[in-house]
């Protein structure tokens, strides 16, 4: 993404978020080259763009204003109460549900994909993926034929534990075991620190895979209220785990938490890692998403504050590389080694090609510029989903706009279901993520997980439309 | 290898077995032109390697003739008593014991590995499966970057199915569901068709690999004793499992068992089967190595006898084709759904880049040249390796030799501890598997599993002629 065009897109951010209200002045062309270390034509390329789009209004010789007509925007999804819920900790039957929603999407012609919480092919890194992939072709083809190392490949585990400093985790390579993607290890850690019957407290609501797993582990889930801002309540699950024997262990996704996009602020994942300490808890962190998040510095993992080895980091190149490559990881703390013995018995070491390319890659240096430019263009297109969906929904739709990542989470009005919207919008031809897959009960029924990892062209503003449309119509 | 090796290394097998004895005459030349359609050249050319390795001897006017002082052969290893073992159903704890043996053997210099089940690399077709990862890497590299299709890749998938049809089992392409490696595949079945607790039917010895996933699901192994030759008992079985409550499955692998090299007749295949049937129990079968098999005719997998859907098919391209792409799959019969369920929330569906290029390599027709010639080489690798043990070992050593795949199994005089003996041959840099690996007990502590995977060079002899002098030196 060229310069003036992630410029742009940083002040359309703030055009939406309120941060620069309508009528508001645009610094000057002058001030941007200052703030932003830029050259006037960037930086003008920046205002003209803006202003293309109907966000700016060039007024004579003051310079730029915000437009106060243009700003589309929903209001944010409600704050839930932050108190148990008062479900009981209940066996898990999502499958049905979910493989059902899964099926019926991959029978029909999708032609626009509402639903993906992943990235669209042309924001990853291909073309250099593929030349280190045939790079170990050619320096280490027989890696295909002699048996993978125990636990991963070492230049990769080690490339590994390079990044996890930069979220202030201190890991040898020895402690990051290598998996077939974050679903393997979230699999495992839950093998690891429970028994079938068990319960495990989750976001509400949370990943549908996660649910998937508890289900055919035949564990029970505890949904403890989680805010779209600031991530799980403490207080609600403290709340909850009183009432419930067999609690062993609490897995959240700290950092731009699938569905919400929700971020925990430190304090609260400290507050969060030392009650698990004092209740004797596992704590599960999924960390997939951190890499896509929009902030000044790197977030910190729960596992950097975590000195007694009660974290088990589970994470993945899969959203963030390349989904096609199913790598993921974990660092299972006082769990290392029982973690080990399940990943052999379970599906043996990884294949090493891709974890040698992978390692190839990131030794060239290529992983923060491709995030960086991953990054300036997911914001563009939540942004222009954010309009897009402000424009065609009803104005009671609500809609949590994350600082990163790919989705949205959508608030439909009053009476509608997203599984009734499911069905209508397939047979447009469009896929959506019905929010009561997000959870062992029907309770996020009336929201949406809307993927913005696709560019914003004219098939998804249309989709949108159609989406808007339907909401109508099913009223 | 060239034709009058193989013609050699049959009549070498031949006299090794017995099927021609000291003293015996051999085919004349002009016999044996006829009998394998070979040209004089090749036929003197074996006899005259067989003359050279000493098995023959030429007698003026009269051909040759079998030696009688130099059949290097141990008898072969003793039936056990066919009734069971009065063992009760026990939980699996053999982790301890097999990975201290697994990290002993990692942690030093190992020059000669004699423990191995599978080929050296040179015994696997690397040239064309790096040419066909590469092809596929320059035509659809954007498996890479896009989410692999649910079940595996339809062209795998469609080319696995057309090779079962070799061992005359029907299956649709959609059947067939894409794992990470057989240790995969049978995690699955298991977990498909039992709860923790529940009991498993295994040969006794068994593969470690499989004792080690009912120790990690908290499963009961019960041990049933299994001929070298023939295979599982089932009369021991029946009589087991009549004081065995929460029998639930049957594990077995009935080509070339591992560690035995046992090959179940097809009688004893379909009585198995039946009683299942009349049992109410899944049948898991592991068939991973039939493609190895030295017979006329490719080996009915028990599968091809299954009306009802009862057999859990498992099998693997690792042993047979590339060790280092970990390529399994299942097919599961009535268990399909199910496993496939499982199969998602336990590690989402393998990533496309080995299994299009494995499809490429299967589409290009390399399939069967490769594995008669892996064959080939492995008879000859067998058949030196046993008549080294035959030279340096105790006479009093007993030793399967089966026809086909990668392993002899030895029974070590009276007296002797292959736990033991691992340790001082490790002090030697020779890598032993210890008999006692393959069972919940020590039960087979006097025997070894000797892998010939490697070509038979003068390390490996001289690795021999140490393990024989260590067994002198333990007794």
């Amino acid at each position: 993404m060229t310069l003036y065009l992630q410029l742009a897109s940083h002040y359309r951010q703030a055009i939406h978020k309120g941060v620069l209200p309508p009528g508001a002045r645009m610094p000057s062309v002058r001030g941007l080259m200052g703030l932003h270390q830029v050259s006037m034509s960037t930086a003008l390329q920046a205002c003209r763009w803006l202003e293309a789009k109907g966000l700016l209004e060039a007024r004579a010789r003051a310079g730029y204003f915000v437009r106060a007509d243009k700003t589309w925007a929903l209001p944010p999804v409600s704050e839930p109460a932050l108190v148990a819920l008062h479900d009981e900790a209940r066996y898990v039957g999502v499958h049905q549900k979910v493989s059902s929603v899964l099926a019926r999407a991959q029978s029909r012609g999708v032609r626009v994909n509402l639903a993906g919480a992943q990235a669209a092919p042309e924001l990853y890194p291909l073309e250099r993926l593929r030349q280190s992939s045939q790079r170990v072709l050619r320096q280490r083809g027989d890696c295909l034929v002699t048996p993978p190392p125990p636990g991963g490949e070492p230049g990769l585990r080690s490339a590994l534990a390079r990044q996890a400093l930069e979220q202030q985790i201190q890991l040898s390579p020895e402690e990051i075991l290598i998996t077939h993607g974050c679903t393997e290890a979230l699999t495992l850690a839950l093998r690891a620190v429970t028994q079938p019957g068990d319960v495990v407290a989750v976001e509400s609501p949370t990943y549908y895979g996660l649910l998937q797993i508890l289900e055919s582990l035949s564990l029970r889930a505890l949904e403890i209220p989680t805010s779209p801002h600031t991530g799980l309540s403490l207080p609600a699950l403290q709340e909850a785990a009183v009432l419930t024997p067999g609690l062993k262990a609490v897995a959240v996704v700290p950092h731009l938490q699938n569905p919400l996009g929700a971020v925990m602020p430190d304090a609260a994942k400290q507050a969060l890692l030392a009650w698990c300490e004092a209740q004797d808890l596992a704590l599960i962190e999924d960390d997939s998403y951190s890499a896509l998040f929009d902030g000044p510095a790197p977030l910190r993992a729960i596992k950097s504050f975590d000195r007694s080895g009660r974290v088990i980091l589970c994470s993945s190149l899969h959203k963030t590389l390349a989904p096609g490559m199913r790598l993921g990881w974990l660092s299972g703390g006082r769990w290392q080694q029982r973690l080990e013995m399940l990943k052999y018995s379970q599906s043996r070491p990884n294949e090493s090609l891709p974890q040698l390319a992978v390692a190839d890659y990131f030794n060239a240096g290529h992983g923060s510029r491709h995030l960086r430019g991953m990054r300036a263009r997911l914001v563009l297109q939540r942004e222009h989903m954010a309009e897009a969906l402000a424009r065609h929904l009803p104005a009671e739709s609500r809609l949590s706009v994350p600082n990163g990542g790919f989705n949205l989470w959508l608030e439909l009005p009053e009476g509608l279901s997203s599984m009734a919207l499911f069905g209508a919008a397939l047979d447009e031809g469009i896929r959506l993520a019905p929010g009561a897959m997000f959870s062992n009960s029907m309770r996020f029924d009336r929201f949406l997980r809307i993927g913005c990892g696709h560019p914003f062209d004219e098939a998804v503003r249309a989709a949108v439309q159609t989406l808007g449309r339907l909401v109508q119509s099913c009223r």
